[in-house]
């Protein structure tokens, strides 16, 4: 029940027909009567400098959450950018600091590493192949990269973008073994499939999964179905997986931790969600 | 239930914490199936024009409702105001054309008229004192003018406001017969309290009742409760009355329609509010 009272959570894009984080958010809010509300604003590219700057200007703003075409926009618009939108070079998830400066911050590879990590893997240490260096792929390596991972090997079929992202990784975590070496997963204790890859139905696998150990943690971040094609080869290899709900579930307890609201679980939002 | 699909009202003010129609709007789009949901934006005096500008470039942007402390310095932010908010000076619902530009109304006064209307009351030809010449006062002479009262008499302590409203009461409606002399109710058809007066422990009533005739209509802008102390003088002097809340919720499907959405009633309206 929205009131007087009630804080604003405002969710930025366009177009915004196939939004999903207000049927996620919103019922949890209800159910562990939570004050807020995540609010979807569709703007356009044009007006969203001037938007951002007024929502913020806001007395019952909390945060906002920024998708699609306004990711990599928001990082120019920031005070202050967390480690992984410096990586990654776009930005999710803004909010006001109490000096009123904005800050920004990128949780889709925390909700991978959160994920994972639950799922009793070792990330200290370790070593991952993310196949895709565009956003989502870059947001992973990031947080791989802060999770304490010691070795990424990065793949895009636009080579350049791989060395680019694999350039910052390195500025920032100069300890870190970064290569561009291809796509065998051999060796690799992490396979991360953030390509478009699973999408569209005919699309090749994201790599040669005959290569896969058995002994393999295998991450998907397609959404299409819950197991693609992808993950059901990797568990026929006897690899345990992650489907991307799971990182999508995983990432919404670190935003309302950042926008300041109470804890709360993955399984429970999962439960909730509508 | 928010989806991507749903579509915004802005209800902006400062502070947001006494804000009512998120209550009473959303319960009805809820049970009603629209979707749409009304949305408290608070925002302070230097921060409004903006906000208007940019909450008006958004792609889900049903309308807004503005409420204080930017109902006047709406009117100036508008590209085509009604004759109701010209005569008042006041805006309180304002929606974008098909051309792009702001369109600003006031509807507070059309919620008295529906209210009093449904009752039976003939307005065309009558004559009205209205106690107040404030933003209320101003807007419900205003749409009693557009209903076709012959004759208003205004009263305000501050007698400049009285004269003034009077003035634009003229320009607009040469028909219309408008005196500002006194508050003494005797022959008219309609008085309405539209001053602050019984908000209060303690107030006075806003006019000598023992001077009501048992067949003027006596309205009340007053919600303080349901039965202020001059409605119940009123009633006891065998007059017909009018609640300040039947204009509230009177007012709302005139909004609701505004803003293109479907008629409703206000019984239906109150009958589903939180």
């Amino acid at each position: 029940m929205i009131r007087g009272t009630t804080s604003l959570i405002a969710h930025i894009g366009y177009p915004t027909f196939a939004f999903k984080s207000p049927m996620i958010y919103n019922p949890y809010f209800a159910q562990a009567g939570v004050d807020a509300v995540v609010v979807p604003m569709g703007c356009q590219e044009p007006d969203y400098p001037d938007l951002l700057r007024s929502v913020f200007r806001l007395t019952n703003i909390l945060g906002a959450l920024i998708t699609m075409p306004h990711k990599v926009s928001t990082v120019a618009l920031l005070d202050e950018a967390s480690t992984a939108v410096r990586i990654a070079g776009a930005c999710n998830a803004v909010r006001r600091g109490g000096d009123g400066r904005l800050h920004g911050d990128l949780f889709d590879g925390e909700g991978f590493v959160r994920g994972a990590r639950r799922k009793g893997v070792r990330l200290e240490g370790a070593s991952a192949l993310v196949l895709g260096a565009g956003g989502v792929g870059s947001a992973i390596a990031a947080s791989l990269a802060g999770a304490g991972v010691a070795q990424l090997k990065l793949f895009d079929v636009n080579e350049a973008s791989a060395r680019g992202l694999a350039q910052r990784l390195r500025t920032h975590y100069p300890q870190l073994a970064v290569d561009c070496a291809g796509r065998d997963p051999e060796g690799m204790d992490m396979v991360i499939n953030a390509t478009p890859l699973g999408m569209r139905d005919g699309d090749p696998l994201p790599l040669d999964v005959d290569r896969l150990a058995p002994g393999t943690f295998v991450g998907e971040v397609v959404m299409r179905a819950e197991m693609t094609a992808f993950l059901q080869a990797a568990q026929a290899r006897g690899c345990r997986i992650q489907v991307g709900s799971d990182m999508l579930f995983e990432q919404i307890p670190a935003y309302l931790e950042y926008f300041g609201l109470p804890p709360t679980t993955p399984e429970r939002l999962r439960a909730l969600a509508a």
